[in-house]
């Protein structure tokens, strides 16, 4: 039986979770694959917290430089993180002609190309899946199942601290702070949330899989995102649930002739589908491609143990091609046709629109008139009677729109004094 | 650029639609793959039919040992059927040294072990990714992305037809043959519709995701199957989603300490979970995995394009693979330590009965001191008042339980004389 020899760099959560998967499966990984994978160095400048795995005698070290050069380490598994140490460790990887296993996001879509070429002059495979959904094969789905098809649609609800949060929000029908407190007290949610709750880390994973998708390179930083902090309350998830959906933070990558949507928005899905059955720290991808028709892929995005899932199957391919004397070659292709991003008001979809209307005669009238003259087709209003302040709620699902049209309504009608606090404005997916 | 000739043995169904695919479709492999994916021939006796899709001048025609021997052709991909010239023309093809994809799940469960025995030993591929859920990639997670995992459980909705009829007697409270006819006038299930309703077809299905979980063949004809017809009516249904759960017919694959569940019957499982949300012709997997946790996999477990689409991808595994002058085999796997299949009576879950018992003093109090005298513990029990019959329907939902101890009570029921038609037992899952 062939042996193959993995050094992980980084002794973190994510590398000793893929520790303890490589020991503790060993027999699995060798009776599915017929190699034995052997887990020879684990380097890290720690080497004396407890992380819970036993390693076995000598295998761990503070030396990653030692660890890539030797001689028995066929594939180098980097789970340092960000874009330092990481990518010199994963440069000198590939340039000693060994192919190397990733988790690194922020690598991935700060130095990709670079290193991408790098592992193609030298022959070597650069494996990134767990880069994007965590225990959920949505990379492995574009790369491989999908491989033939082309994609017209991925919705992702792809940060697990967004969906517990709105999860518990709809359940308790409590505020957002409050709920958010609750997470960073259970670990569900960092300290600093931003990166999580203001749509960013979906925004960046959404990049990815529309890079992967469609072979071109988005500029991050010109992409339309709003988070669920400050934008989704209670009164909108009590809303949408009356009317049969639920609120999600979803990236949506679109696909027709005249160019790609793609943003993070929170936005109405089906409550009975398969989309607003997804709840809690739980992440999925739907993708609409011209052949398979719709396929889902659920999980958890995020973890110890679902992320080294994800690496050991990474680790599992690229030492099935070792073993077989090769490699077989994976980067984000690059389309001969790139395609072109639309902007936001270009992107069409359903809308549910809140708004707060005068308690008077002709509020309602003058409301509809201005989607009307903006060519918003109404499917179906709603109006409550009036609170205290004399406005009342006015809920508003349209049918299929451009959204410029429809912030053209909503100009129109807070310029025709009718309408009290400013409208929320949510697409409606799925 | 690499190029790799592909021959389609079987111009049916399913051949159209690869051949549909990788036609319209050749750019995109090239973008993705760095190989030139062309289709060289397509062998049916039949060559005059029109499929729908226009195949180059020379490719059809009805020689398809010519179309195996032909030096262009460098994969060979088997859509015909059957065990009979299926088979014959894939151990041909094998014994030449080319590749094969198939979508045939009976020739896998029939002669896999001959024919993966063959490839084995002739250095060739034998890939079958669509033999089971047709565009779910449920075959290639348990091979690639859960290869580290030990599986603990897999719940498949495998049976479009079934789920279709399920998902219309809820919608419409309609009885089983009224939606089953309605199902055949639109193509959704077959004229003899046996394998399908009365649960064979899950059951095969069930029994290769079992083999390539656990490195075993079992044995079909002595698994326990129970399907939909005569089992399910509109009115446990209409019970179930009282109680907030949908009747879906599942396969069972539960491992423990003790041995393996391996079964299909109608069972119960909560509404508003995953499971609950695949509706109509469309199915899922759903695995729990020692480190991955919870994943399932959507789409349509059959058709045309989405057998195509699994079809397609396993085309350009083996191509890579050719490309990179190797192959990549994947086998059913042969485990070391081969795993017990339990007895039905073994199986622990809870239980959904419904009874009917005489609307008379003492007869619910027979009723739950037999569930008390087995050791089944009651999780709620719902009464309604008796019907002209003079028999009240009640309801029972169970703690987990051994299912010889709930066939125990039954019995007890049954023999104390409080009880009027026979019970409805379904388990509860997810």
């Amino acid at each position: 039986m062939k042996q193959i020899g993995v050094a992980i760099l980084g002794f973190g959560t994510v590398g000793a979770g893929v520790a303890k998967g490589l020991l503790e499966n060993r027999d699995v990984l060798r009776e599915r694959t017929g190699i034995d994978i052997e887990l020879r160095r684990v380097a890290d400048l720690d080497t004396t917290t407890d992380r819970g795995v036993a390693l076995p005698p000598g295998v761990l070290g503070p030396d990653a430089a030692a660890a890539i050069a030797d001689p028995a380490v066929d594939v180098v598994v980097e789970l340092i993180g960000g874009t330092g140490v990481a990518k010199k460790f994963v440069r000198a990887a590939l340039e000693a002609g060994k192919p190397v296993v990733t988790a690194n996001k922020k690598l991935l879509a700060e130095c990709g190309a670079e290193l991408f070429a790098l592992a193609a002059e030298k022959g070597v495979d650069l494996y990134f899946g767990a880069s994007v959904g965590g225990g959920i094969p949505i990379i492995r789905a574009l790369r491989d199942g999908l491989v033939g098809n082309r994609i017209e649609t991925i919705y992702g609800i792809l940060n697990g601290t967004c969906n517990y949060i709105l999860t518990e929000m709809e359940k308790a029908g409590k505020p957002f702070d409050e709920v958010l407190a609750d997470a960073q007290k259970l670990g569900f949610a960092e300290a600093d949330p931003t990166l999580d709750v203001d749509g960013f880390d979906t925004l960046h994973k959404a990049a990815i899989l529309a890079a992967l998708a469609y072979g071109f390179s988005p500029d991050v930083h010109a992409l339309p995102v709003q988070g669920i902090r400050g934008v989704v309350g209670a009164r909108d998830i009590a809303e949408a649930k009356a009317l049969g959906y639920r609120v999600k933070l979803l990236a949506v990558v679109k696909r027709d002739d005249d160019g790609l949507e793609l943003r993070v928005a929170p936005t109405l899905v089906p409550e009975s589908g398969m989309l607003g059955s997804v709840s809690g720290v739980f992440n999925a991808a739907m993708v609409k491609s011209d052949l398979d028709d719709w396929t889902l892929y659920y999980g958890r995005g995020a973890g110890r143990l679902p992320t080294a899932s994800t690496v050991i199957g990474d680790i599992a391919d690229v030492a099935r091609a070792l073993a077989a004397g090769t490699h077989r070659p994976f980067a984000v292709p690059v389309s001969a046709s790139p395609v072109r991003v639309k902007s936001l008001g270009e992107s069409r979809s359903r809308f549910y629109v809140r708004l707060a209307l005068k308690d008077a005669p002709g509020s309602l009238a003058a409301a509809t008139a201005a989607f009307a003259a903006s060519g918003v087709s109404i499917r179906s209003a709603v109006q409550r009677g009036a609170g205290e302040d004399g406005f009342a709620t006015v809920v508003v699902l349209t049918h299929e729109a451009v959204r410029s049209s429809v912030d053209a309504a909503l100009g129109k009608i807070a310029s025709s004094g009718v309408s009290g606090a400013a409208p929320v404005c949510l697409g409606i997916e799925g």
